[in-house]
């Protein structure tokens, strides 16, 4: 679905935040572990159980209060085709709680191969001469160093279905500037990619990754692309805080959602209770809710 | 496995080029399409049947003549978990032939998740205390824009599993100059990415992938990489043809493998001859090895 709606949900939640579902199996509570070895042994099978219940309890923790998940691609590709199965399941699982679905994949490529990316996660694919939703994510990262030719697959399908993706801009890791830094006519490489953003597509449909870790540049990003909405991972685990997100903020107080993954998911590792794994998860988001909403101060709705 | 497994061989077929399994409905012969249709409906796990059945046909009407297969992975996730499936049955099938599998994910990320991906595809994951094996390429492409942290997961699991990875240079797209070729200290961008190839590691598991499509990016990025193996796709369907990759070898006359995909997997398509779909692939192989030896004249052995 569209930015809009992401913005309606976060408006209603009063609560700009996104949990990442990033499942490793060191995560998954014992009494968890142990019901899928009893049942499957120690196989790829029983992971795939055991990172759903794990998505399926935090999703039940919390989704009254998150206005989107984010499952990440690569650790349910990791568990192989039980792990796929797991995404498949976590992300329908989702949607029947009314969340927006963000698939972290950062998928990128050729024109034609772009198109069986965009059919996969945003569009349909003909099945004999029938077509089929896929996955069906609300929206999808991905990554522009292929140019438009790489993006228009997913763009047509983003105003086909009114979906939305979010393009990598400055990424929250450390060696982000390898590249992105790299000075072209006086400013950063990672600022043509924002102004291809500008360029390509509506900010209805076409959002900006800008790490939590990096504020400076999240305020100057938000200077040159006023509307756009902006995915900013990089809290918690990753050391962003919640006054280094302020300046993402749109003028409205709004435009964008931040990432928290591994401190919600590992919450209840602190403790010895995994039982209660779904409540320290809950108690995490509201943390993070608030400490974001008290930054904000008044201008965030 | 390293690319000197990869060079031996290409020298022992005589044949620089791998061939490409982007597999579509559309490619699969109508005796195939009414086997699958006959026995589980217009499904997708019909779908997935009908492409590993297209892939293995392939695979057994050429495995003599190319010395690698390559798989893209959007082709079998736009059918969900019933292609995923043949995706590993592909992969599986094509190392039992003894050919050397390259994954065409084009998968990159911050470091933590970059351990995913490289978990799934060149390494093992710790499932319940076992490592196993999950898809278990040969080689990987990996998009380089997140800098050094998101590549080492990669690196790591090539030296530890004598693995190989390209990562992407001057892709084969019309589009690919939009960020490619920005000029940054006199240099096309893509050249800071070849500089960072031979700064992080070894040419005997980091390779580059540049476009048959830009034959004298070839030529420019041979001179500055004289030891780096080069992944050229665009051969065929996209525009690039013999006279094209010939500047891509070294000096021996190696390190290189050309991709052709469409041209071969749609051969039979210029026919209504379907049941023979293996032996026009057949064809077109002999044909592009014959035409790139041609090229390569004296100094390819």
């Amino acid at each position: 679905m569209s930015f809009a709606v992401l913005q309606e949900k976060i408006n209603a939640k009063k609560n700009p935040t996104v949990m990442g579902l990033d499942p490793k199996l060191e995560y998954v509570p014992g009494y968890i572990t142990d019901e899928v070895i009893k049942k499957f042994g120690r196989t790829k099978k029983a992971a795939g159980e055991a990172i759903f219940a794990l998505n399926k309890g935090l999703i039940d923790s919390c989704f009254d209060l998150v206005a989107a998940v984010k499952p990440q691609s690569a650790y349910y590709e990791m568990y192989g085709l039980d792990g796929l199965e797991a995404l498949y399941r976590t992300v329908e699982y989702a949607k029947s709680k009314d969340l927006y679905v963000i698939l972290d994949g950062k998928r990128n490529d050729i024109d034609e191969t772009a198109k069986a990316y965009s059919a996969a996660y945003l569009g349909e694919t003909d099945i004999f001469g029938e077509t089929q939703k896929i996955l069906d994510a609300d929206c999808l990262t991905v990554n522009a160093y292929l140019g438009i030719d790489g993006i228009r697959p997913f763009l047509e399908n983003c105003e086909k279905f009114n979906k939305s993706i979010f393009i990598l801009v400055k990424t929250s890791n450390k060696s982000s500037g390898d590249f992105q830094d790299i000075v072209v006519d006086g400013e950063p490489f990672y600022e043509k990619i924002a102004g291809k953003i500008l360029e390509w597509g509506s900010a209805a449909h076409l959002g900006a990754v800008i790490g939590a870790t990096y504020p400076k540049q999240l305020e100057d990003l938000r200077k040159l692309m006023p509307e756009t909405f902006f995915l900013v991972p990089g809290f918690g685990a990753q050391g962003g805080a919640a006054d280094d997100v302020k300046p993402a903020f749109d003028k409205d107080g709004g435009g964008v959602i931040v990432n928290s993954s591994r401190a919600i998911m590992r919450a209840w590792m602190k403790t010895n209770d995994g039982e209660n794994f779904g409540k320290y998860a809950r108690e995490e988001v509201v943390c993070m809710r608030n400490a974001i909403n008290k930054a904000l101060g008044e201008y965030y709705k």
